[in-house]
């Protein structure tokens, strides 16, 4: 990691779901910011619990949080909406390195991209932070460096922002670290785990199911790093 | 115009305004398609009769129409909303032609674009059509064929549907065209100009300014196709 260098007058967004992968992000940014809005997104996903982590993780990180609630027409034909369809569990590494599951939400980084370069361009904001990552994830094709290029190249031709030669930048910090380092970042920057919520499908009590693809990787991203998940211990 | 092909499988969705654009764009696309959704957004703008015309609009092409409520936070910094800002007016061809005016609305299309094709990726939709036209128009950098050309190589790396080979096309049939090309085209197709709206701050009847750059480009549109525009017989 690079020193934290702060640059004062200039803002940034930070895309928080609840998750590890999220509050890392934030932390990290807040490493390079000096004002941090964090944005969630109410689409009516079945793991709602994590709306009340990004509210608390956002709370005791002391940055402000807006919830968007989107139009629930919008997100059709996924499983984490979707609750008569089945969350795919205890899925093989080969499997979930080939092909998209039915956990894909279609289209949905560029729709939360998309509201924050709206947000982030009117507020004269200079960046966008996303907790995508590419290594050790579920093969959705918008956590790829290729989308974030190309969404990157279609904001600067875009905006005003990009045409006048400042574009927000996406910023994607996470995207090339596996999960290990990722949570080894975090606990560094003091992130607390037990407030978030990666699970696709917690109980009632907003206990992981510890089955899905998301709770694997967590689970073998802990074991990685050495550490004890706080979720589970 | 090629002559009109039909593809009875093939459903589009018709981002609709209520201006003449856009309703020249659904009767292009409907002769196209056998199935068509008119899409609009409310996103507090201060012309908010459109949105009836779009309603109106999508009643009398006899299609299916949603309106779309967005969170009032994500735009800011453009007098399309802010009723503190004052709206262009009268402005030469020369001011129009350089620069980008007060109207712009941060990211505007392409969070309109982002909601049709997740909408559009989850219903199987083939694509989506604008109107936007980067001749008679105000210097939106969201209006130009290099915008959408990035935005569709953006949508073909972070959908599914992209990944697979099928992506959804964003069609842009009036970019190269007139206004008073447009208008023409409209006319032989059957559209109703009288329905549609274009001012952006008509007075409480609905009767357009005839000042703003929305207005000047509707008036000199039908001057030089040689036509009478309802509105203002």
């Amino acid at each position: 990691m690079a020193e934290s260098q702060q640059n004062p007058g200039s803002g940034a967004l930070v895309l928080l779901s609840g998750g590890l992968d999220s509050a890392t992000t934030l932390y990290l940014a807040r490493s390079k910011h000096s004002a941090i809005t964090g944005l969630s997104f109410d689409y009516g996903q079945r793991h709602r619990i994590e709306l009340d982590r990004a509210a608390e993780i956002a709370r005791v990180a002391g940055i402000e949080h807006h919830l968007i609630k989107l139009d629930a027409s919008v997100f059709v034909g996924t499983s984490l909406v979707d609750r008569s369809m089945a969350v795919p569990e205890e899925r093989s590494d080969e499997a979930m390195a080939t092909g998209i599951p039915s956990t894909y939400v279609p289209g949905r980084n560029i729709l939360f991209l998309s509201f924050a370069l709206s947000y982030a361009e009117g507020h004269g904001l200079s960046a966008i932070y996303i907790g995508a990552n590419a290594v050790d994830y579920s093969g959705y094709p918008d956590c790829r460096p290729e989308f974030f290029e190309a969404f990157q190249a279609m904001a600067n031709a875009g905006t005003r922002a990009g045409q006048e030669g400042h574009p927000v930048r996406v910023e994607t910090p996470l995207i090339r670290l596996t999960k290990a380092e990722i949570i080894r970042i975090g606990t560094d920057l003091g992130v607390d785990y037990s407030l978030t919520s990666s699970c696709y499908q917690p109980d009632d009590e907003g206990r992981p199911c510890q089955k899905c693809d998301s709770c694997q990787l967590r689970l073998r991203g802990f074991q990685q790093a050495g550490l004890i998940d706080p979720l589970t211990a």
